[in-house]
Formats: structure tokens, sequence, C-alpha cells
């Protein structure tokens, strides 16, 4: 299937600087991939004269006269800045013209600016931010990871319902298994708005596992868990901080005189290979999943190769249906439950 | 100050094969402490033997017949095993006869017995667990770790008060930084309770940094990291996890062929200083926090070695008089709010 993605370019700590190129390089990736990079037409025409490239058939420029900032407020920015680069890319997707838009800009008014425009999917109440991340097993995919701080049983419910198709449709997992992260795997752990979720999710007909703990996010125990988006947040959080601080003390540990110097050179080979290995940008792009259009967020600070990989997420997402999928699901959730 | 630390020798995945050692190779570490192993005297006086030693003035058995299972549900230990090597030990610590008491048990049945024989200090309504973590700039204090899943805004503000108390006590520290774990630093995010909590600890005379989020922990952004039980627990599991899935992938690509290997050889030292640096068993030791005596939790899987740090907590809140610390600040606090 031919794909068309909206590029938000100015978002993110390096805008066009690292959007452009990254659409730039997705051309000769996909040739079924076409681009419209929204935002301001001479700082994007720049970008791509320092690229050699023009704009043509495949990479068209949508100008967009207004910037979203990253620490601005999301209620302003989806009232006073009707022409900006993000709002525009998100109109491109409800008015059909693109399948998917990829933004790296700030998370908060990408969420309320997509809820605005697209409207949430039937059955669901509040989109959810879904990211894939490394597990020993492979990845395994999270969700809610901050977008909603107070989520009732049904929200939960919901999160897991979206994600199983999602994960169905993208890995080609029949029933991918479910897990609702808990302080405990007994039953009775956790506070009531969990218990309440496991019985939802027992009697859903998904997959469900049961409760998993913190650490079985990264043991891949199961291929989704879900939990409320502060729990979420602060568990993504926490692991970048130690990653950061393992990483930091690794290097300092190789610095320590010429001796260690050496050793540092020796191992680069070996310790470059487990670098690969962990990447964060090779996990970029979370999902803004429940909404009736596919949105994806990039990190903020994320390069070229990053943002990549956050296109990558859009146009699998475009190719699978997978929001139609989501919403047939959730009406014989709700015809069974009627 | 001598100090005596009771031990619940039957507690954790090893039992007296850890805990029994553990006591035995602190007494040569700290001459002014002293020991009360409580358990099954046949089963302490074989690891005593085991290791060349007798029960003596510093190092007495004090018989319990019975032993709390690492899953047995918390009200049935409290109501069933009275006379559990856990409950001897707790009951020591009430009678006066130890200044504290260290278990590598069952933490539910840890935390109802504790809270049912000694009771909480005035003004706290709920004990909680923290824990030091590693930290970029050295270590910071977490809590509640997971003894409290529906935190309401003033349990948060306890906590806050009982760190305080606990750091400036145990790290000569006066006025420890405080922050409060949210989903972003701005005073608008968070949930409701986190934003009551806020308001209260920038009332409360604390030093309060106000809101950090997950990454902040491990950059040592404040001395303290106040958050829900559930969030607690969840963001310690996952970095567990995290750790495991790295440590793991980190040997996986040390041992991928005999050139690897040579270079794991040449690293050991370089690997192995960092790995003692993030040595968990470092941080062992957990601390029932807003008791009326002195209880610390060790990991279950803690060796001999972890249980020592557990049993260094319990030997410094001891000397420092942090239970009395936190009775005359809540007292102040209730009297000025009043």
């Amino acid at each position: 299937m031919d794909v068309t993605v909206a590029i938000d370019c100015m978002g993110g700590d390096h805008g066009a600087h690292v959007t452009v190129p990254a659409a730039l390089a997705y051309l000769d990736r996909d040739p079924r991939t076409s681009f419209i990079l929204t935002g301001r037409q001479d700082v994007i025409e720049r970008e791509l004269q320092r690229a050699s490239a023009a704009a043509g058939k495949r990479i068209r420029v949508r100008h967009a006269t207004e910037i979203v900032s990253m620490g601005e407020p999301p209620a302003l920015a989806l009232r006073g800045k009707k022409d900006s680069s993000m709002r525009v890319a998100i109109d491109l997707v409800k008015s059909g013209e693109a399948h998917a838009c990829v933004s790296a800009g700030n998370t908060g008014a990408l969420m309320a600016i997509s809820r605005f425009v697209l409207k949430t999917l039937p059955g669901i109440d509040r989109p959810a931010i879904t990211s894939i991340l490394p597990t020993l097993k492979g990845h395994t995919y999270v969700l809610d990871l901050g977008a909603n701080v107070d989520c009732t049983a049904e929200h939960l419910l919901q999160f897991g319902v979206m994600a199983s198709e999602l994960v169905a449709s993208v890995e080609h997992k029949e029933r991918p298994t479910v897990g609702l992260l808990n302080v405990g795997e007994e039953d009775i752990k956790g506070n009531e708005v969990v218990k309440q979720a496991a019985d939802l999710l027992r009697a859903s007909g998904l997959n469900f596992s049961g409760n998993v703990e913190g650490d079985d996010i990264y043991m891949g125990t199961t291929d989704i868990v879900v939990c409320d988006g502060f729990v979420g947040n602060v568990a993504l959080k926490a692991s970048e901080g130690l990653a950061q601080m393992l990483s930091t003390y690794l290097r300092e540990e190789f610095s320590r005189n010429f001796l260690t110097r050496l050793c540092g050179l020796i191992t680069l080979p070996v310790i470059g290979a487990f670098k690969r290995r962990v990447d964060p940008r090779r996990y970029n792009g979370a999902t803004l999943l429940g909404l009736r259009g596919i949105v994806i967020k990039s990190h903020g600070s994320a390069d070229a190769f990053a943002f990549g990989f956050a296109i990558d997420r859009a146009v699998e997402e475009a190719r699978t249906g997978v929001l139609v999928h989501i919403a047939e699901r959730m009406s014989s959730i709700q015809k069974s439950a009627a």
C-alpha cells in the first residue's frame, strides 16, 4: 500500500534540521511512501537545498506560519495556534490527504490538538500513549506512558483492547498476552482501580495474563503491559535515568587511567555491539492510540536516525488498518456487555 | 552507643544460612553491637557451629517455633503465628530488649506485624518503606516503595517529614531537599493527590524542591523522593528489571566468540569496578519508617554480604535517635497547622 505521511517539520529540539533529512532518507528506504512536510516554507526549503534535494511528487511542502513551542500549555496551542506546523499535519490526517502524521513537538499539545481534530474511536474514552520497550525476549508494548494520570478500570480495559489490536496488526501475533502492571502478582494486591481492571480484563476475551510487576516489563513476560499514565510515565523516565547513570559510570570506569582507557579501546567493538542493541533511538516513536487517525510522537531530542524509526511506526500502522480493528473489537465487547 | 539488634534468622530465601554468618561477621566489624537471633534454636545453633562460633554475651539465641513463609498472607501471619521468628524479633524491639530488628522475610507480614506490635509514631497514619538508591551524585532516599497503594496528600506530606528527619539524622544533612515524584516539573502536572501534596509540602517548612520526574531519582536531583507506594514499587522493580536485562546483554556480548571472551578477560578489572559500584547488595536494607521502633527489611534473596548492609542500617538508625526527631517534627507541624 502507498502511504503518505505528514511530518510536523518544526517540532522537537532540532526542528527541520532533523525532520527534513529523516524524511529524505526514508524516500530511498521505502519507495511506496511519500511525505507532506508542514512548517515554514523557507526553513524547509533551505533544509531540502542543504541536502541537494527539492520538493516533488513524493515530498511536498505545506506552509504553516506558526510553531508550537516545547513548553507551551496545550490549551493555548490548541486555541491560539490554528496555523501551526503541528495542527496542519494533524489536519492532513483528518482530511485524508495523509495516512498518518509524525511530530517531535510538545506531547501535551499534540495530544490535545489530535483529540480535538480527530476525535477518539468509538468506545474509547481517552487515547493513550504507547511505545515499545526492549526486553530480554524482544520487546513489549507499554501503555499509558503519560497521557492520563487518573485512569479508571474501564480506561485500563480500553488500553488493553487497543494495544491487543495494535500488536496483532503490527506484529502479526494473533492473541498477544496482556499484563496488568501491579505491585504483586497475587489477585489481592494493588489498589481498587487495578483490582477492578483485572476483573474487566479477565472477562474481556483478551489474552489476559494477570498481574505483572515492574521487572516484568524488561523480562518480556507479556507482549503488552497496561498501566495508568502516571505509573507508566514514572517507570519509563526512571528507566531512562537509570540507563543514563549506568552509562556514565561505565564511561568513568573506562577513563580512569591509561590502562583502563586501553581496555576501553580493545573492548570498543563489544561495548559498541552492546550499545547498538540497547540504543533508545531504535525504540523512538510512541503511538497516540485511540484516535480516529494515526499520530506518532517522536522523542523531542531525536536525531534523524531516531526520527526514521518514528516514521517507520507511522508507515507500519497505516498499512495494517489497526484503527478499524480497534473499533470492531470495542463494538463487539460493548455488544457482549450489553 | 552500644546497640542490640534482633535478627529474624528464619526469614528470606536462605534463612539462617545467611542471617547467622552475617551477624557473626558484624561482631568483628563493630565491637559495640550485640545480636539476639530469633528462630528455631537447633537450626541457629547448627549454623553457629558451622562457623565455629557459639552463643555468648554478644550473640544470644531466642527460640521461636514458627516461621512466616514468603507467600503467606500478612493477616494470617499476624493472627496465626504468634511465635514466629519474625514476631519474636519485633516483640524484642517493643520490649526494649533490642534497639532494632532486621528481617529478610515476607514484606507484607513484616509490615502488618510491626504496625500491630509497635504502632505508628504520633501524627503518622501509615508507615512507609524507604530505601536508598544509587544516583549520579551519591544516593537518594525514595519512599514509599510499596507499603501504601492509595496514598492521600497528607500521607505524602508525612513521608516527606519522616524522610527529612531520617536523612538529617543518618546523613548529617541539616535540611535535606525533598522532591515530589510527578509526570512533569510544572505545578499544573499530575493528579489531584500530587497537586495537593505539593501545596502541603510547600507550606510544611521542609526544604521542598517541587516536582521531580522519574529520571531525577538516578540523577540525584534531590536527597529525598516522595511518592505513592504503587508508583514507587513499580519504579523500583522496573529499575531492577532493566539492570538485569542490561547485565544479561553485556554478558552475552562478551561471550559471543573467542575474541570477545578475550576482551572480557582483559576488561575484567574495569567491568568489575563498575559492577562493584552499582552492586545492589550495597543498597540492601529498607526502613519501615513511621513505627515506634526500628524495623529493617532485607531483600529476600540477600546473601550474607548484602544482609550486613541491612544490619548497618539498623545500627545507624538506632544510634541517631531518628524516631524521637520524627515525633518532634510532626508535633510542631500539627501545632502550627492548628
